[in-house]
């Protein structure tokens, strides 16, 4: 049966979820659910439903604290929203570990973000360039009802060059334009800037294809470093433990498959901090991630160094986000992480993150190298699996003590679960 | 002042969030604001507070649902969550649209993860290939405690080599083992596989590095196409229509610049479908966008194609998804996710998302190469400014309507705001 609408879009909140109910929810308590997950101050609620389309509910995910994170002196607790166990302790402890051995330098090494108004030209190619030069101070000039306000906060557009592409694909150019945006990330700025000068630009030669920012930001790049002297580290074998450490970075240095889940773990502590902050995670990923592969090979973002006895461990990370606009200041929980974090400019933002981020990585190969990924893991799961089964708090401790050193799997749990209670 | 602090971990969620009143959060209101937003149940609230560590509260994103998607055949109303508007609204639009041409077909074409053993030797080649070739059958066994359900679910280990990686790094080899985990993500049934493999693989000369799971997966792919003659396009000039759209493809191809951001619109409508259903979004990111750079260039994860007067539109993506395990039975709007998709296999949803992601970037294309980005991301802004100044619904209608054809702005909202107001 094939279960179509018209104007679903126009059905209330209650409507939409009787539809859904009648024809994809057959579980008479799933109205029940979805509802159990509303606000009870109507107007909060209103203002959550109408941040998207077709809203019936909202969707929870925890929002964790990581305190004692030292960066550049200044003292911060992390807000973090992820669905992963184990992020957040990972965070903790990490930052309290470096925060006695100077916590972690930051640096911001640019802000600049590039837009792009792409289109095809078929005739000659001097021609365009002079049709550019001459057009360069109307581009910018069509612009000005936008940036106003922008160049009194110390944005704006940088610069507007003409690429030829022709080489790439047949009558190919773009007008390549770099924008600072200051503390919003600034999609909606930098794209309807790049509108306006496609509408100035066209003529009847000329043909737009589209206007877009990029979401590939080289130069929107931050770096995050902790270091201490090898005896310093905090572990049986400090000397041993530097080298396979280091041994470890190098590996996802030089082979993609490793590579690519190395960075996948400096994610995890972004991306919940891109979130609490209400700033879009997907943009990030793909400038993270892209800017990994930039060389022509997929490779780590973060490096390792061992000299004269110091351990060094870093990254750089291209980060291009907000603190002012789009939803940071419209939530009320993402309005809560900027106030937690001192109402940080974008680019003290840009420097917690990437703190956040290495201090993950740091968590991750360290577990790695020594006792193993699923030690920690295991462990939460197993929590996770005892709270399903609403196990009460002997039981919990009962199975937690039985499956120490022992694999975990959702299986094992219910039967050693069923047991307990059987007796 | 650094504001540290010992013990954090074990206070109560209480004692937690007074202690980051006081040292972090200056505005009394923060305390009330963190609380508003717990579920009254308290047995729920404990469930969300336990998934991860450190929880002082819910953070909302929006569920929303985007209904009319027809996929090889079967209808589907996807739920998708995000914070970004337009996504919800864009996918129900184009979903809508193919329903009527075919709607979308997709087809896995590969469902193997990896994993891999990280080690050092600095002995004799041969010596270790016969060492592991005699090895074999007991690394298989080693697993077995932790295989047999899998097994019987039709997954386990596929294959264990060794791979010979001292070009790249001294002394570095890999067991380089290729794994089906059927509903599964199977991130901690891999990871537990690949420590009894370390475990039973180590000797005095096989130093192991670390035993981990791959977030590249190349061969765990899955299509979704759409297609109709030209004329079908519904648009005032399909010819035009279709090849501009081509062009906009094409330019995504050989450009970085654009295909970065060319994928994170795919990535908006896979995040949300991989959010709602609780899957690992930064796992999910690192395949796809790591898989996008693979031949060297980062280049567009869709294709399109205008050949005797039909219009094709496709893309492959590497998903690693779950239906089983994880949050996505704990997670009570997760499973009610997967309840509205009709409880889909891991396969299923690979190819749930696939469309989701293919709907998201025929709009974001569409709109992109028709009357831009702009149009419709400015009235949803408009209206979240709205919400937050708390306009009434005159005002917002008098406000919309002032607001037509002209730029939404923070600043020219709130002046328009405080003018109708002043009257």
């Amino acid at each position: 049966m094939i279960k179509m609408i018209s104007g679903f879009s126009k059905l209330t909140k209650e409507e939409k979820i009787n539809w859904l109910a009648e024809n994809y929810l057959n579980n008479s308590n799933t109205i029940t659910t979805i509802k159990q997950y509303w606000n009870d101050d109507e107007k909060l609620q209103q203002l959550h439903d109408d941040f998207i389309e077709n809203t019936i509910s909202n969707f929870y995910l925890p929002l964790g604290v990581a305190p004692n994170f030292l960066i550049n002196g200044e003292a911060y607790a992390i807000p973090m929203v992820t669905e992963e166990s184990s992020v957040v302790a990972a965070a903790s402890l990490v930052a309290k570990f470096w925060s006695t051995k100077g916590g972690f330098k930051t640096t911001v090494l640019g802000t600049t973000k590039i837009g792009q108004v792409h289109f095809m030209f078929a005739g000659d190619k001097v021609a365009l360039e002079n049709y550019f030069n001459k057009k360069k101070t109307a581009l910018f000039a069509a612009t000005t009802f936008i940036t106003r306000n922008m160049k009194k906060r110390g944005g704006g557009i940088l610069a507007i060059n003409l690429f030829d592409k022709t080489d790439k694909l047949e009558n190919y150019y773009q007008l390549h334009i770099t924008f600072e945006t200051k503390d919003s990330m600034g999609a909606n700025f930098i794209n309807s800037c790049l509108e306006a000068i496609a509408a100035e630009f066209r003529n009847n030669e000329i043909e737009i294809v589209m206007s877009i920012l990029s979401n590939y930001i080289p130069s929107c790049l931050v770096r995050a470093e902790v270091s201490c002297k090898i005896e310093e580290l905090g572990v049986e074998n400090p000397q041993k433990f530097a080298e396979k450490f280091q041994q470890a970075v190098k590996i996802a240095e030089i082979e993609p498959y490793r590579a690519v889940t190395h960075n996948k773990g400096i994610m995890n502590g972004v991306d919940a901090v891109v979130l609490a902050t209400g700033n879009d995670f997907r943009a990030v990923e793909a400038g993270v991630h892209s800017y990994a592969a930039c060389s022509g090979s997929y490779t780590s973002l973060s490096h390792c160094s061992i000299d004269n006895g110091v351990f060094k461990f870093w990254l750089e990370l291209p980060l291009a986000l907000g603190t002012v606009g789009g939803i940071t200041a419209l939530h009320p929980l993402a309005k809560l992480s900027l106030e937690m974090l001192q109402k940080p400019s974008a680019k003290e933002l840009m420097q917690i993150i990437a703190a956040a981020g290495l201090a993950q990585n740091f968590a991750a190969l360290k577990a790695l190298t020594t006792k193993g990924i699923q030690h920690g893991h295991m462990k939460m799961h197993l929590q996770n699996i005892l709270n399903q089964l609403g196990a009460t708090q002997t039981e919990k401790e009962k199975i937690t003590t039985f499956f120490e050193g022992k694999t975990v799997s959702h299986a094992a749990v219910v039967s050693k679960f069923e047991e307990i209670n059987s007796i």
